[in-house]
């Protein structure tokens, strides 16, 4: 029998990509939440049957939702969870409200304060790379940005290998589609302000850059970060440099991914002289990184992958739902 | 001494289009004018001096407007052009209010009743290459919409020379790019909605359809025309079906385009073989103009492409301003 | 057990497309052949086995080869499809090869003379909303074109049922993405050319047009056809003009599509006042159909999109596969 | 009377862009000048009148050619630059082969061996807001890169001003769209392989690094360049890494850019909280500036936009021609 499976929030990006995944996912069954908004009529004469319930406690309870994905913004993920939790269902939420850990954290990068600080404590991280023991047991699981989902899954082997001069400080310089900021209609996605132009939207002080920083151990003053908005639908490449802190070739560096990702499903890496682009993983739960190294002057750039809707969000959140109910963690993502 | 030429909706596409032009013009000089809305902030260091204005009829009057470009929607139009007029401004208005000559048909095409009727008679439609006689006197000068732009230059030639058959109908397909659509932020021009995509909007009822019939002097019943979004910014380019009344070459039909535009200096005729596309009428106020037909069964296919921002809006104003004021037709468009 | 299934030419956008969805397909196993090319050195470090041969008759005998897709240009299909068909596999062709009939109307269209023409009485078209009786026994099965299987799909319904007023004849307005146009390099699909572009590539003599007016049953003097090129990456929208023989509103017309596709899983019709686009299909087997009217005149608009690659080649091709091997038809393809 | 200008390599993108220019130009006639090339038939009926010319030395002499610019690949560069300068014309060399200063550099950074290496010390490097002196009496002028353009204009001035922590090394992420790239056909620049796509194309090694080493005086092992391609068709966007050598703010940094620029036409810097975009330079000869710093730690991110066609390539080629000839600088260019 399958898993029933609520999504509130599916009419954004990332949240009908999770209907789109699950759609297909042998053991799920997707139900879509209706939380404020009304239904839309929809186009086609012969449309899907698909379930959509009024987002209550008795609609968790009496359809028997084991689990519910958030696709909302922090501050309704934030009025959300208590409740659902509440309700006895088990919660991922993909919007930044619970990665933080304390609320001191969160007021310094969000605009508004934490209204669920008690769940703070209690939210795992769902990078399953590096979190995958916390994440079968999770009550509520936060799922992780999609910059710092791309961002860790590069840094932190490197630093785990103590192959970074940490004192020249790390550079990311990140290149988003637009989908990323959502389906909310403003100028700034406006199709002819996008088109033909790339432009810089957050330099130094974007909100992923504490995701970093608490996974990776590194200080604010070591990581420099930019996100860019390129001129496509879906993905994330970064961008990343460093200095080695001892000589080491791209092989010695891919050795070291290799070694921590040799049983990690969806990390590809590349051979030296290659590095991914965006057509490799999208639509796509993969990762791909590859590295150049100028080993006299000991400089060194990875390159870090991702699609943006499916490892950065929705994917990831099926992969750690899978995780949560006790599924192979590729089903549905391969 | 240079004349001095309003610009109201100075933010939109059209608008900022019709900046640019007349900020290279010769004898123009373009003066902003705020209606209703704030000033914004502007990024540039050392921004270029521009005048604007609060709009008011003492404005016009203190500021020796000769003239005033009106790049706003149609209800707008209707309410500042009698006050425009009665200041003595000439206007020159790219929305569709004045192009329909009866309120009546106004109300069939437009969702609000005309709130100016007093004007219709009085405004001077302006697609020069077919009514240049009346625009030098014209107080009140109807910028052309944009595809009745690019399908009167295809079709009215045909007609006037008897080369349709009009028992079979004429098809007009149009497509143009998201600039169209004005530069108000919305989920249909949204960037991840456009991109990668193809739609059509407007299929036979499409509110630029009467301008079409009335200079063409075709029926509603002869003339089916579709509108679509193309994913990129700027561009119009209609393919148009007709069977010919006679047996015609492509060569004939060119002959006929070319006798009738033999003195238009925005006209271009490609030769057999070969058809417009966007890339070549972009950025100017060109409308270029091809033909195939396959003499044997009569049918032919004639393309028309223009810029939809400037032969379609902007770049035609200044051309009616340019007749208008006594200026060389192609003063700032070349 | 799986079944082995060849695929030629999967370096190209067909093919490639072809080996994803094999790769996700529960009862086939993709062996990728190689003609005439090298094999490139692959960027992963740990590539996804795949077993690579030698095109040869040996090749096809010894690995049980039971299916093999040509996606080749027709000249090529020419070549290998005897020698496979001699070497007892079955053969899917993509290309314009053996779509066409006769010899005659191969040279009438094509431009070199038909090399194989002893198989064309035997091919079978594969278009199954309409030829599913003969495939499942066909040995050689022409895949339909990209073009032809939009335009089918949406005219001859119409024209069983009489609604069509022949004689002021079809229009049939196409648009189609880059990868129409295959992966070989050319001035004419580099980015800058098509980008911010669109143009019409061939008009009234597409070779794809015959294969409308085999299926049809339309004379070439009924049939106006336009082939033109989005600057996006997949996908084909066509834009259907005709009269319709007797009253008619889109209710009505859609209730013939309706009744004609109950049973076609991938066939989607459009509610009245919604029409298809190109997001909709884009990476799935559908042909979705909606229909404006003006019952007024008479004049109609059908709007017919599907993805060019899946259900205009690879996914149609595996379409027909799962009939030809009595796999249920929507395998792999949902 | 008007100067005539030579421009061979006039169909690639800098080239037609040129022509473009010129053909604006109040001073200067263009000379299309044929080097190996064929003539193609023109699409237009009444095509513009353009002189073409067989390249010779005496159709040099003979055409009073005072100037011929050089829009072709360096191997080209160096093989018609010496004749050119032998027939008395003035050259502006669009390629890279003059910038390096010594055959043995130019060795470690191109393919081939430098083919004239009396002319490298002759050439002047034409970036006017630093080397403005030498440009007018200049025979030979090399035309900077358009990576260099955008990476020198904004790094010069800080080192200059002694802003930046050498210690910590430049970052440079450098994006391009694919005009840069040149127009002949390859399956990189084609438009499904760039469309809804980035990559980083040139990692630490990029042919241009060694001009922004010659200008700036910085060493390779202290800076870090990545080319990478944008899904777009033109504009060059480099964010820029490093850290201040004193705590300073954007303000402090904006006043070093000021006092440095106040009298350069084609420098706009930006408002602190303000960066450039690609859509604000587009087409113009503009290289804009915008900087963000964290004052805390010190970590500072310059942002450098520039069109790679105009100041990058054909714009800047013509500033210089002005230099060259006296007329003024901006001629032509605004």
């Amino acid at each position: 029998m399958s898993t029933r499976a609520g999504i509130v929030g599916y009419r954004g990006y990332s949240g009908a990509e999770l209907v789109r995944i699950l759609e297909r996912h042998p053991h799920v069954q997707p139900v879509l939440l209706e939380h404020r908004e009304r239904r839309d009529a929809h186009p086609h004469r012969r449309p899907r049957p698909q379930h959509s319930l009024e987002l209550t406690p008795e609609a968790v309870r009496n359809h028997e939702l084991a689990i519910v994905f958030l696709a909302t913004p922090p501050e309704v993920s934030m009025e959300l969870a208590p409740a659902l939790l509440g309700a006895g269902a088990r919660v991922v939420d993909l919007s930044g409200a619970f990665r933080l850990g304390t609320p001191e954290t969160y007021a310094a990068w969000y605009p508004e304060p934490h209204t669920a600080p008690e769940l703070l404590a209690e939210a795992v991280y769902g990078l399953p790379e590096f979190c995958r023991d916390r994440i079968p047991a999770a009550r509520l699981l936060s799922n992780p940005g999609c910059y710092p989902t791309a961002a860790n899954l590069a840094i932190r082997p490197l630093l785990e290998a103590g192959l970074v001069d940490r004192s020249a400080g790390i550079v990311c310089d990140a290149k988003s589609g637009a989908s990323g900021a959502g389906r909310k209609p403003s100028l700034k996605t406006s199709f002819c302000e996008v088109t033909e132009n790339f432009s810089a939207y957050s330099v130094l002080r974007h909100r992923h850059v504490p995701e970093v920083l608490r996974l990776s151990g590194l200080e604010e003053a070591e990581f420099s970060f930019t996100a860019q908005l390129l001129p496509l639908d879906r993905g994330i490449l970064e961008t990343i440099y460093f200095r080695t802190a001892r000589p080491a070739s791209a092989e010695d560096i891919l050795e070291v991914y290799e070694q921590r990702y040799a049983s990690e499903p969806f990390v590809r890496l590349y051979n030296p002289g290659h590095l991914p682009d965006l057509r490799g993983v999208a639509r796509t739960n993969f990762c791909d990184i590859g590295v150049t190294v100028d080993a006299r002057t000991g400089r060194a750039v990875a390159v870090s992958a991702i699609d943006n809707l499916v490892k950065g969000a929705a994917g990831q959140a099926v992969q750690n739902m899978n995780l949560m109910l006790g599924y192979p963690e590729t089903e549905g993502l391969l």
